[in-house]
């Protein structure tokens, strides 16, 4: 790691529990819709999946940038058939706020005390695809102390296109093997290295419930592979 | 101030002392250099002065967004000659260190103490012509608790264009009477007003030196009106 000057980290899933989040806000909502019997993670799972097709239009060039709140709640407008429920017959305000869920996410316990000590001696920010006042609302709540909000609205273009990675490190006037990725996911890993960073896995083994299969291990020698932000500080000697 | 949800600053000259911060700089570059008694607080004034032509050919739309760094180096060049330097004669490096000054900034004694007062109630950010990078580096330094990192490389637009301000509250996804603009310089004021901010003017009647003449006093009637970031604070009951 030497040389390199900012962390950078993917949010959804790596610093914040989108998945407890989402469901704790959907399950009263899916009750006063007349769907209390479906289970509320299902609910967040089916608009996470949502989630790549929809950055998909816009990373093929088929789609202007658009942030991600207005995708998310387009895919609430979308799932909600399948949960019973006619998009059309709920006022639009209720959907704007139940849209919100994902800007009041918790984050993992090693969230906030490991980010305060890497800070110490790296620029810490998110380089997540979340827009900037989402990412404000999660910080701010929770009390990450990040130093900038970077990510897909800054430098308009999603991950894992290779723009997303390159342009944040042009934006720090850093050269990408000053920057290391933090990330719960080997394919964003794969591609930040793919640009030139440096890579710190952190499995997150519960971001899909007890049955996740997927990301459970490194599937690459990653630079750093830690299982809280708290032992990659203390691998850094911070 | 009611429904104020978000509170940006100006930050040469109302956060940061630009004048101290480049002349102290500047001294040893320009006794390195032969005009050891060239002022290095006129050299900073030179300096700024080639500030505001530079944005304005971004702003006419003559020239692409280019970051202030960019803009900051090449008015450095401009500059060196009238103080008896051949920039061609100077190692790049050394100009590119030199023009570092501006991210080693320090903020006026009452930066830290009233943004992390102002916090508690508010998101703060910079809304800055400067680039996201020197602002990261001068927060970072001097440990300014922003909450993120705006300004005109965000929404690729230079003050006092209505569109700075209008695309920093969109950012946010707040209204522009749910932003308030903290600055030392009425014209600033009037430019967010005019685009419907609120406004929150702190005199900085240092920032030119000890002949200031300029923005000593308000020119209209802002929302508040206080000498420091402390005392804004006390006026908010924070």
């Amino acid at each position: 790691m030497d040389g390199v000057r900012a962390l950078v980290f993917d949010v959804f899933g790596t610093v914040v529990d989108w998945r407890s989040g989402v469901a704790r806000e959907a399950a009263p909502f899916l009750a006063r819709h007349g769907a209390a019997s479906a289970d509320p993670h299902s609910f967040a799972d089916a608009w996470r999946a949502e989630y790549q097709p929809a950055m998909a239009e816009v990373r093929s060039g088929r789609r202007p940038f658009t942030r991600l709140d207005v995708l998310h709640r387009e895919n609430l407008a979308a799932i909600l058939p399948g949960f019973g429920i006619d998009p059309a017959a709920v006022p639009a305000a209720e959907l704007d706020e139940l849209n919100l869920a994902w800007h009041r996410l918790d984050p993992w316990p090693d969230g906030v005390p490991g980010l305060t000590r890497l800070k110490r001696r790296f620029i810490v920010a998110p380089l997540s695809n979340g827009n900037i006042a989402l990412m404000v609302d999660v910080a701010k709540r929770a009390g990450l102390p990040w130093d900038a909000i970077l990510g897909a609205e800054v430098v308009r273009a999603y991950k894992p296109s290779p723009e997303s990675y390159l342009r944040t490190a042009e934006v720090l006037a850093l050269r990408p093997e000053e920057m290391c990725l933090v990330a719960a996911h080997n394919d964003d890993l794969a591609a930040a290295r793919a640009c030139g960073y440096r890579t710190a896995f952190v499995p997150r083994p519960a971001e899909h419930g007890p049955g996740q299969t997927t990301d459970l291990r490194p599937e690459a020698d990653w630079d750093r592979i830690a299982d809280s932000f708290e032992l990659l500080a203390d691998g850094l000697g911070l």
